[in-house]
């Protein structure tokens, strides 16, 4: 018996014991309350906003709900996931061989895919024992944050950005520095900024690219700025590469892996956006550090602990992951990037034909754009919580207000959406912005 | 910018700065390392010791390797999962409306269909709010614990129990206070150390039935008094029933709910071992409070909050439970429970055939029997670790070695293997212990 612990008297009797429950004539008290890093780190979700949207709207509208507030087009018909990828899965279910637990880190062959894979954009070759599968980026992202978060470190975040790093972090009591992405240069990283945010407690800085909510995507001479500043600094680059290869500008998809002999990189990714399957919850962490700090550091060692104490992917979606990433058809991603190409074009061209929002940057990749609302023009507008909320209920569009991203009085629009209905929902907002107009 | 933080100038340069990696000329310092929880956390794991035990086998043994240390049976042909689950999912991912994101507490037909599915055992019904869908009952634990530990706090957690339990309150800082179940009163929970080990700081119990690793089912009695003395003690029940009806002896099994309005219970499960798919990553939380005390001490608001920033189950898999656990046969069941209780009396039986090992309870449920180990009669084996690993080596037989559950000089053993595969490892353990006997 390792613990001792007072003889705890009847519950009823407590008068200051424990806090949580009770109600009825008894006095009764329970112990348990919730942990409360769990509300505040959970407070600003995308899910939440969305939900709290989609109640504000008029259902007296009979035209239809036109969602542009989050990022799964796989509803839409156009983005049907591929054949190839489904009779994958079947296969490996039918076969009865992947019904078992699978290693904590993943089944070998579609470790080694997913390695060989990452490898085709990169100068070096990962290997199998580079890669671990998730539950998602999603769980990605938990295993990196819950790796690094060691008592009084500190990690760098882009603003805006995607806050399941923010609710991770905070819950994890992982101290949280943010830099900005600046609309002026196309959403490129404010590198003096970072220089003057980073102490010796800081552990990495978070990339997303292609962008999330930006729809930027980073140029080779950027990314190796950033990766010589994470050298000098001595952190990690955390790359969020959930959206790789879903780009239409000109600017080409690079993985951050390249640099990785500049400062080792942690890439993050999975099949939910280029393979249109979020619902499917395969994910990666890739280890992309050719000179072995990660290892040295005993990274790679925290981040199979952890996994060893956290849930995996289903086996059998596991075992279909050779085949999906080996045969999809070029067809399948062409169609993808040609319909976010032309709904991109559409979104940036309507947008700057309404008064009072504004599209700083044509969107090169994802499927997402930042708008900014002036809401000086705006007569009785005060922020962009208050917009979306009366353009989901005037109009029925709904659209993710910046705050929920960290920029207040912006918006995020997601254009990966058949371009009719895009189209209705600019037509919509247009209205909407004319209606509300001041008066000059 | 929230944080201003030092300008930090070129790792290179810095002497004491940061800790971690190295080497090169350059005398590089890198900021990262890893958080020490993880490694304390994930010390102990049944997969790394069976791994370990995997390593120690002789090659040369031309003998098939017979697997009696992990609680997956799904590899085995006598264990083959049903042909109606398997169809249930096909149909879910064919028809190409469950390939998006899920709400993050589960699609609403799988909660309800889970819900009903677990109210058939009870007095009142629990309704699609009171379940929450996991990434099998690992998740479950990981929310549960996590939702639990706030600073300060303990939970009390049987001995033996099931590691990832320990693993999940070490990587949270929850206290753990070990309880012991009582082999010779079929491994019962001794109810007085609860009441000397709880104090005002402890919010919950964690009760296995059917029992891992111990393979006894409460009675309603027991039951009975250990939900009256969580009442008093004002804490909540976490009720581990993965291995939910998997009985064959004498005792039925009664889930924690039915003794809800006691006190609160959180009942954790999955269809992993019942329906042998444990690939498939789908498990539960239910919320067994007919009271409310749960939702009043913002428990279940907790889980709700820690849901929305984890991963979740395959959208498809989810959309499969209705039919999964409405169609499934109780012919597949029986069969089950049919070859399940003739392995546990072979089991049984063979091992108090058997000198230096000693079986105190039959089991009744689950899948796994202690089984102690008396060295005084071994000539050359000195503990638990020493038995497993020289029986891997000389017998081409894994067992594990009871400390990977608590219990020093004791082993568990998995039963759920086709006869005469669980007959030959036997043998073999006979052959090994006559051999390594004291010639008295
Ligand atoms: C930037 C970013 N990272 C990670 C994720 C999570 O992706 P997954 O579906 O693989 O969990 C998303 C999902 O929207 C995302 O936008
Ligand atoms: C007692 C106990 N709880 C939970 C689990 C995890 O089950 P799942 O496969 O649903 O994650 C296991 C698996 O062996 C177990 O034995």
């Amino acid at each position: 018996m390792e613990n001792g612990g007072a003889k705890k008297e009847c519950a009823f009797e407590k008068e200051n014991g424990c806090g949580g429950g009770g109600g009825g004539v008894m006095k009764k008290k329970w112990c348990f309350k919730a942990n409360e890093s769990i509300s505040s780190a959970s407070g600003i979700t995308i899910r939440g906003t969305l939900a709290m949207l989609m109640g504000s709207r008029n259902l007296n509208d009979s035209r239809e709900t036109i969602p542009l507030g989050h990022g799964d087009p796989s509803a839409f018909p156009c983005f049907k996931a591929s054949l190839v990828a489904e009779d994958a899965i079947v296969e490996s279910l039918r076969s009865a061989k992947f019904n078992s637990y699978s290693p904590s880190v993943g089944i070998q062959p579609a470790r080694s895919a997913v390695a060989q894979y990452l490898s085709r954009d990169l100068t070096y070759k990962l290997s199998a024992q580079d890669v671990f599968l998730t539950v998602g980026c999603i769980q990605s992202i938990e295993v990196v944050v819950s790796v690094l978060a060691r008592p009084g470190a500190n990690i760098l975040l882009p603003r805006p950005g995607f806050p399941i790093y923010e609710s991770r972090a905070n819950f994890s009591h992982l101290e949280i520095r943010h830099f900005d992405l600046l609309p002026e240069s196309g959403w490129e990283v404010d590198i003096d900024q970072i220089k003057v945010l980073a102490d010796e407690n800081t552990v990495a800085i978070v990339m997303i690219n292609p962008g999330n909510p930006c729809g930027n995507v980073l140029s080779y001479q950027h990314m190796k700025k950033i990766a010589e500043t994470a050298k000098k600094l001595g952190i990690l680059i955390i790359s969020d590469e959930v959206y790789g290869h879903l780009t239409f500008g000109d600017k080409k998809f690079i993985p951050m892996g390249v640099f990785g002999s500049i400062a080792p990189v942690l890439t993050v990714g999975s099949i939910s956006k280029k393979w249109i399957v979020p619902g499917w919850r395969l994910g990666w962490i890739a280890v992309n550090d050719p000179n072995g700090f990660l290892k040295e550091a005993k990274i790679v060692e925290g981040i199979i602990g952890y996994m060893n104490i956290s849930t995996d992917p289903a086996t059998f979606i596991q075992a279909a992951v050779p085949r999906i990433l080996e045969d999809t058809t070029e067809e399948f991603f062409k169609n993808t990037i040609s319909i976010l190409r032309e709904s991109a074009e559409i979104c940036y061209d309507e947008i700057n034909e309404i008064n009072c929002i504004y599209c700083p940057h044509k969107p090169d990749g994802s499927m997402f754009v930042m708008v900014k609302i002036d809401t000086s023009l705006l007569e009785d507008i005060i922020d962009d919580i208050d917009f979306c909320t009366k353009l989901a209920k005037e109009e029925n569009v709904i659209v993710l207000p910046g705050i929920a991203v960290g920029l207040k009085n912006w918006l995020r629009i997601t254009f990966a959406i058949e371009s009719p209905r895009l189209q209705d929902a600019l037509r919509r907002m247009k209205a909407f912005c004319d209606r509300h107009a001041k008066q000059l």
